[in-house]
């Protein structure tokens, strides 16, 4: 059912150091191509991975820290310059237009391109948008500043449909099309189970982006099921005070809420720069929760219904 | 008579590609660290070339345009969460400020360090600051909004005292630290030329950078005798009404400059990203005057009072 890949631009938390970069995230999928978040340099990794920023037709922000956002005037102004024409939507809490006014006003430069800011409030779950089978949702994070999560559900699934129980029941088209998203049949007041008509995967796929945060169990709710969890692990076991202190999590926490969720696999990322390998928090992590996946810049990560079904390393131009 | 380095971090015009990066350039003396424009990634390249983003004392920003200063809440950032103390002062255009205080409010993150930001105004040369023997001086360059070049003088030169007129005249301490920096004697109303009493190099090391300007004659004042030139040249002469209207210069106007003004060498860079090869600046700019060097990323030139003395490529880590 078409494509559904996560590629890491950056994964380190604030201070970027040893190659490891700042938070970015490429979603792609058949609907859209999603950036998640935009530190300083995002638009160089995409460069050096030789991905192609001008498709990007959706950028998420999730809160205001600068290791979240400070390679947005840059790509903005390239596209500027680059003489976009394709739309562009950008969501993130309220006080990124100003940050952008401030940034973008001195170039004066007119746009080819319609953009649209949409700073998102409040401290209830939200549909930011539907584009066919796709939906994606903003959740509360707990930080020290106003922080979202994302969850991006491609809701169409590899499934059949059971054509003998699909004309006993003269199904509509429009009540295929529901079965098809996972939904029940109505007859009256009758609800008659999706499974009655389909067979094959239970769920669509879903990636959720949970960074930053302090652990929060509640965050499991909103992520409930989702194929693959990328929540954010700035630190291990062994600081579990200094995360709590700063509003993060640990390897341990991260894996805490993947299990609640009953989520596919998770992916871990936004690590200190204390630590120089980074296996400890695959370990630490699989403890509690499996299968753990360590996120690096220029990796790739196929996901599927039921979590990452592969991981590849994308060759790094050198220049 | 110490170290006098230029590191070019970045020397691409607007749109980062080819990795060729937006403008910074390190100077390294014995006075100062000073960082001259801070595009999008700075940071990163300091990292790529290990050198100390930490040492860095002085900042220099040229215009607002956002391939010349985006690093820069990045790198101010880093600096706070790095625990820095060495205080920091940063010069740049009228206007600077309000950008710094809308990116970096969000943060709220206490510094342990002394900042200073002067803001630039007008259209006369003036000297931003003296240490010692350097001297850094700002200029008005022509471009579309508000933009200065800077001028880096180290004054001491490698030169002997003649012993014998030394004590002949009877020079005081005062007058002899006088000579090293160039100055003449005065007895009276006398002038004393200073070659009566030195012998060696008739001038100090300076390097001076103009970017981003249109050709513009009366450039060629401020930088006179100048050891290096860095001058801008986005097009080459087959551009060059292009280059006009976008307030931009050519490789062939930057060597109408440097020969101008008597430069010791001329150094090249702000490449527009239309042009792949880049030996065609040099061949052209050669023509007129000589010797030329192309900047790139992780380039490192030495200068001595005469021009360039020796250009090494740094090399990059890979991570």
């Amino acid at each position: 059912v078409g494509d559904f890949f996560v590629t890491i631009l950056g994964s380190n938390s604030a201070v970027p150091s040893r190659g490891r970069y700042p938070s970015a995230q490429l979603l792609e999928c058949d609907e859209a191509s999603i950036l998640i978040d935009c530190g300083e340099g995002t638009q160089m990794r995409m460069m050096d991975y030789q991905l192609k920023r001008g498709k990007i037709d959706t950028i998420l922000i999730s809160h205001l820290h600068g290791d979240h956002f400070f390679g947005l005037p840059g790509l903005l102004t390239s596209y500027i310059l680059m003489g976009r024409t394709l739309p562009l939507r950008i969501y993130g809490p309220k006080g990124l237009g100003d940050v952008l006014e401030a940034t973008l006003d001195f170039s004066r430069i007119p746009r080819n391109f319609e953009m649209d800011l949409v700073e998102i409030e409040g401290q209830e779950e939200q549909v930011l948008f539907e584009r066919g089978a796709l939906k994606v949702t903003a959740f509360p994070l707990q930080h020290r500043i106003p922080t979202f999560g994302f969850k991006i559900e491609d809701q169409r699934r590899k499934m059949r449909l059971l054509r003998e129980k699909i004309e006993e029941y003269h199904c509509s088209v429009e009540e295929i099309q529901g079965l098809l998203k996972g939904e029940d049949l109505l007859r009256g007041v009758t609800v008659l189970p999706n499974a009655m008509f389909t067979e094959g995967e239970r769920k669509g796929r879903s990636y959720a982006y949970c960074s930053d945060t302090l652990f929060d169990k509640s965050i499991a709710e909103y992520v409930r099921e989702v194929s693959c969890l990328y929540h954010e692990s700035t630190f291990l076991e062994d600081m579990i005070d200094q995360a709590s202190a700063r509003y993060h999590s640990t390897a341990g926490q991260a894996a805490r809420i993947a299990q609640l969720a009953q989520a596919g696999s998770l992916l871990l990322g936004h690590y200190s720069n204390r630590y120089g390998q980074l296996e400890a928090f695959r370990k630490e992590a699989s403890i509690v929760f499996e299968p753990v996946y360590l996120s690096a810049s220029g990796k790739k990560f196929t996901i599927g219904s039921e979590g990452i079904v592969k991981e590849e390393i994308l060759e790094k131009i050198r220049f």
